[in-house]
This record gives C-alpha cells, sequence and structure tokens, in this order.
C-alpha cells in the first residue's frame, strides 16, 4: 500500500506553485509557473533515485531500472499543466501517484522485472496551445512535431518558441522510446462515481471529441446611430449558435454534450456593435458518427444563420479524436487490482480526452478515475478525499507493479 | 469660409498619433497615445495665438480673446480620444474644426464680441472607462469628479492616477468656468444625411442611452464530462438575453435600437463550460419612456432566463442619460448659417450620445452633423469627404461667429 500521507503532502507541495485566485491553480502550460512545476518533480523524482529523460516536446520521464536489462518499462503518469483556473488534481494527481509508486517500492525494495517510468506530458490541457493533449499526441504520431512547434497562444507566441524559453525542450526524438504498457490515474471530473458510491472507475472507454472554431464576421459599427435594419450584429450570430449548439447536444443527449467555453468578441467595446466573434464549439460523444453527425449539423445550421442574417461564417477544426477502447489486458490489471485491494469499483467511460487516449494508440493503456466532489472539475474548487487519492494509487500501483513483474 | 485643405492635413497630421491597424486609430483615453494627441493639439493652439486653460478632468480650453473683456466664451469642441479599433474623424474632426475657425478669423482678422474656445473633452468614448462622455458630464454637474476618478478600466487602473500619469490633470476647477454657448461638429455617425443627399444635419435633438451591464453566474466545469442536465452555462444565459435584447430593441422599432458590445466570458477556456459572463447591453430612444421600458423588461426578462436556468443574475446600470432638446437659438444659428451658405440640410436627432448632451445642461448648445460614408463609425472604415468636412466646419463658423457677435 502506497502513503498516503506523503502523496497528499506532494499535492500540496505542488499546488504552491502557481495558485489560483479562488484555492486552486493556475500553472498554464510553458508559463514560468509550469517550469517551477517540473523542477519542483524532477527534484523529487532525483530524490527517489530515478534518472530524469526529456524529448523535444517537453514530456518528462523519471525512469525507476528494473532487473531485466531487455525488458521495456511500463510508464505511468499523466500532466502537470492546469486549466487557468483549475483545481489542484486534474493531472497533477496521476503524475505524483506515479512518483508514489515510485517511492512505495523504494521503501518495500521491491524491485520489478520492466523498469518503471513516471511520466508528465506536456500541454495536455489545450487551453493555451490548442488542441489539449498536444504533447501525448506528437508522441504517438497523430500530429508532426512541426506543427505541433507552431501552435501558437493568444498573444502570438509559439509553443516552440515558449518551450524553449522555460528551458524544457530536450535533445530526446519525440516517441522514439518504447513502452510496454502505460497507466494513468486521473479524477474523474464527472458525477458519476460519487453518485454510484464507487471508490474506482475501470475505464474501459474514453468519448470522441470535435473542437470547431467559429468565426462570424459582421460589420462593427455604432450601438447608437446604426439604425435596426441596417446592423450586422456578429454577437447576435454568435448567441443563435450557441442555442443551437444546445439543441444539437441535447437531440443526442445522454450520448453527447456540447458547448462553447471560448468566445472573443471583437472590438469588445459597449458601444460598438461586434464585427467579428471567434468561439470554439466542444462536441463530445461516445459514438463517433454522433460526432459526426453533430459536426455537420453545427456547419450547415451555422452557414444558414450566418446567411440568414446577411453575415460571414467560417469554420475550423481545431482539435479532435476519436473516441477509444482501452486496451482489455490493461483494464482487467486495473480492475483485479480494485477487486483483490477490495475496493469498490465500476466500468467507466471517460468523458474528458486524457494523454491515455492517444498513447493507448502506440501501447497497451488503460486508465483509473477516482472520484471528485460534485463531479466538479476545471474549476478552481475542484476537491478530492485523501481517501480517494490512495484508493485511486492503490490501485494504480498493483495495475503496474503486476504488469511489470516482480 | 475655412481653409478645407489646412484643415484635412490637421485632420491626416492627427491621425498618425495612435495608429489603427486598418487605417484607422487607436488613440483611447488617457493612454501615452492620447497625451501626444493633446500636445500636438496644444502647439497648433498656441501657434494660433491661443492660450490653453486645462481643467481637474483634463478638459483643455484653447481661447482666443474677445473685443468685450466682460462677455463670456463662445465654446466649440468635441473629443480627441477614439475608440479601439475607431475612425479618424469621430470627435477629431470637431476639435479641429474649433481650431480651424480660429485659425480662419486670424487669416481674415476678424475679431469678435466674445472669445471663441476650442475645446477638447477627455473620454467621450466610454470604452476604457465607462460612461462615456465622463468628463462633460462631470463639466455639467452630472458626476461628481471623485466619482469619475474612481472609475476604473479592464486592468483596474483608476481614471484619476491614468490622467495624472499622463501629465494632463489640470489645476482648474471642473465646470468653474462658464459658457455663453456650446456648438459642436461631429461626423453623423449613421446612414441617414447621405441617403438623403444632404451636406448638413442640423440636430434638434439628441437620443437617450441606457447602460446596463449584466453577469450571469452559471459554474465553470469540464465541458466533457460534465452531463448535459448538471450544466450551469452562463454562455447559453448570455446568448438567450442577447436573443431577448434584439427582439425588445425590435419591439420599438424604429424608435429604438439595442445591442451588446462587450461580453466577456470567463474563464474562457475552450473545454470549461462558462462559469460567468459579463456583457453590456445599450438601448437607446429619443424616448425617454421607450428606453425606461427597454431596461425594465431587460431586467424582468433576464431574471426569467437565469431562474429557468438555475442561475444567478445581476444588473448594474454603468451608464445612461436621458433624451435631449437642444437650444432652439443654437439650433436655429446652425439652420439659418447653411441657408445663408447655401449648404443642402435637414433636422436631425442625434443617434450617438455627445459632450454637447451633457454640455446642454449648463449652457445654450447646439450641433452640426455631416455625413459619413455608409453611416459606418465606431469602425476603422469610417470615412467622410473632405467637401463634407468643410460644409459642417463652415456653418460651425458662422453659427459660432453670428453667436460671438462681430
Ligand atoms: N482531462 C482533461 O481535462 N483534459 C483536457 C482535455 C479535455 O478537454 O478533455
Ligand atoms: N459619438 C460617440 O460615438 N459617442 C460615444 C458615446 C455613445 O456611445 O454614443
Amino acid at each position: 500500500k502506497i502513503n498516503p500521507d506523503r502523496l497528499w503532502d506532494s499535492l500540496m507541495e505542488m499546488a504552491k506553485v502557481g495558485p489560483g485566485v479562488a484555492g486552486g491553480n493556475n500553472r498554464q502550460t510553458l508559463t514560468d509557473e509550469d517550469a517551477e512545476g517540473r523542477a519542483l518533480f524532477q527534484k523529487w523524482c532525483e530524490d527517489a533515485g530515478c534518472s530524469m529523460g526529456l524529448d523535444q516536446m517537453g514530456n518528462m520521464f523519471a525512469r525507476r531500472e528494473g532487473t531485466d536489462p531487455d525488458a521495456l518499462p511500463v510508464y505511468v503518469g499523466s500532466h502537470l499543466d492546469t486549466q487557468p483556473t483549475g483545481g489542484k488534481y486534474d493531472g497533477v494527481l496521476g503524475v505524483l501517484a506515479g512518483l508514489e509508486i515510485i517511492r512505495t517500492l523504494n521503501d518495500l525494495g521491491v524491485k520489478t522485472k520492466h523498469p518503471i517510468v513516471a511520466t508528465n506530458f506536456t500541454n495536455e490541457e489545450g487551453t493555451r496551445y490548442a488542441p489539449a493533449m498536444l504533447s501525448s499526441g506528437v508522441f504517438a504520431g497523430i500530429h508532426t512535431q512541426d506543427w505541433a512547434y507552431d501552435r501558437v497562444d493568444a498573444e502570438g507566441k509559439t509553443f516552440g518558441d515558449e518551450l524553449k524559453r522555460i528551458g524544457w525542450r530536450g535533445e530526446e526524438e519525440t516517441g522514439a522510446r518504447k513502452m510496454h504498457a502505460f497507466f494513468e490515474l486521473h479524477i474523474e471530473q464527472g458525477p458519476i462515481l460519487e453518485a454510484e458510491g464507487k471508490d474506482i472507475g475501470v475505464v474501459t472507454h474514453g468519448q470522441g471529441l470535435s473542437w470547431t472554431q467559429v468565426t462570424v464576421t459582421g460589420k462593427d459599427s455604432h450601438t447608437g446611430s446604426t439604425p435596426m435594419p441596417l446592423r450586422k450584429n456578429a454577437g447576435l450570430g454568435m448567441a443563435r449558435i450557441l442555442e443551437k449548439v444546445e439543441e444539437i447536444a441535447w437531440s443526442h443527449a445522454p450520448h453527447a454534450v456540447g458547448a462553447a467555453g471560448h468566445i472573443d468578441v471583437y472590438p469588445n467595446s459597449r458601444n460598438v456593435i461586434p464585427g467579428k466573434v471567434v468561439f470554439t464549439v466542444d462536441f463530445r460523444s461516445p459514438e463517433l458518427a454522433v460526432i459526426e453527425d453533430m459536426e455537420t449539423r453545427l456547419r450547415v445550421e451555422g452557414q444558414k444563420i450566418a446567411d440568414d442574417m446577411g453575415m460571414e461564417i467560417a469554420f475550423e477544426k481545431v482539435g479532435g479524436f476519436d473516441p477509444v477502447a482501452f486496451d482489455e489486458g490493461c483494464v482487467s490489471a486495473v480492475r483485479e487490482a480494485a477487486e483483490r485491494l477490495g475496493y469498490s469499483h465500476m466500468n467507466l467511460i471517460s468523458g474528458a480526452g486524457h494523454d491515455a487516449c492517444w498513447i493507448n494508440r502506440v501501447t497497451p493503456t488503460a486508465m483509473v478515475m477516482c472520484p471528485c466532489v460534485d463531479g466538479l472539475s476545471h474549476n478552481e474548487a475542484e476537491e478530492i478525499s485523501k481517501d480517494w487519492a490512495m484508493a485511486g494509487t492503490d490501485v494504480l500501483m498493483h495495475a503496474v507493479v503486476e504488469t511489470a513483474e516482480i
């Protein structure tokens, strides 16, 4: 069994890096705070006797050697970056649980045949740089590294430049290393486990996602002296499309969700009718056909709305992944670990995207989930209990050690 | 007659200060660019033999002496600040027309009984600091100066501090000086004069305005893992209210307009359901009862929408002025000047708010309007012809000189 107090202390220590404004964190990818969090994680890993690898995407790999020099490592981890108003556990728990496993195995003097590598993937959240899970995506060969380097944030700074600036661009070719298996512990970020009173979610599938960036172009003009019939109010166009997004998502409920989290209005002045609105629609479903249907309807209905209002509209896909089925062997290892340890558990479909979804493309992968209070995440008030963190990390350790073989 | 080339050259020279990104200007109030524009105006005024007064709100008063030491001055002017993506003429034409009148009278060696004072009012636009027409409002006793000093911009900087920082906070008590009359030339910012083929708008009234800042509070949570029935999507709440704003304005058309130009979404991340949206609704009408009705309906219908969605909503009035009837004597002076000079003209109700609307409370006031291309304003593409500028300034000069008496 892992040491829950040590795990919790590390979580609270990491939460001091890039604090938020309401008890959570703002440690967005490739910021100075991200660099500081990475350095802290590296120090902890080195103190635990690991060697640190760093690839050209800034992915970090803390390795505890195994007994068989020919055996591929079992990887375990998640991400240290957060939302701008994020919680203390989203991603961080998964990374520090990997470290806690290594610390526990050190305490017990347990050696595994396969090395174990605690991993931190760069830019999982996708807020500063779309798409989410960018670096695990490059690792898995989904995106080219050049394309990833060229992503720009809202201020026009590229991913490649910022990665270099914070000093975490490594030499190792991204995706060159081979894995025996990958496991990720993550908070559920939804309400199901808590509602069902289960300690552990055995994640069998991940739902797919489509991000469409919509640009509605009207004409900025004076709010007072432009008569109603002559207006091309891009803000109103956006409003009508948001209502349509809601309708489209509900038409597939409960097997789909949809919303726009990002909305920028130009020039954003009280007495200027918006001439342009840029916003990103996030549609998700466990069924690929449903995602495709929602995406198509957004484009068709959005075009209709813009045409009716005499405005221009453009659609750009800025992120997406297909629904995922995790590896049956790894999923069984998680389920059996929960069973063996006596934790209550149930199968789950992940509502969020995770690095595991991409890594599953290149190695057998599974995920463990633990509950979070009120299912709340991507909110500074995100909360979990120490017991939940312990149960999740225990199950993770047993699945990892089982796979890494003693 | 004024010198149209000199007026135009000065307009183009001033447009070089705080250039925009698309041929217009970004010379927002109390920025370094505002300070630079003020210094240029001051230099030109001093070159024209004027003395410069500066009050505690940063309002600038360039005085050309009259022949009667006891006569109150006739004031003429507008504002040099612009929208973030504003045009080269909105406000600027009115200030530089005041200067052009003084230059022309100098050329002709004409002396007036009353002094003539070319005026620049601080923060007319209201983008950086709501409400619009802030400093003419303090001058007219509508707002207290302390309240004005405490206004904050989006970065939390106060008006008082920023006015001091740019070096344009004067000693003179705001509103202490008395006026004989005030005249303001402004581009129409609407399509009527151009459509009717008239050179001059004789502004008899100004419509009133109400700015209500609306804050919708839902709950920020994950766009992927939060089931549809558990969402409190403040972005969707905003969308529904924008549709209602449109409906309310149309219900009073053509005697009313409404829109939201300013919309801020929090935390504005692609995969976070908006927990809070703050936006400002701008309603206008020439009839006070219509404005009051629209404002009330916004609050009632907005509350209903929020209640239905289980969200919080708050309303704050952040700007407003009642419809204005300008001074009959001054309006006649404008109409007679146009008639005498042979320019085609028509009566107009101003769709926008102007410093003249507040100054009308403390002295007899009137406005002259000239057309702008396609009625477009609050847009970098705002355009006028040199002939229109000349006609407007000629009429302004004749009305001013008539009132200042030779
Ligand atoms: N787990 C998580 O919040 N990942 C970010 C990508 C997503 O939006 O699902
Ligand atoms: N003229 C002008 O654009 N004034 C700004 C105040 C308003 O919104 O009407």
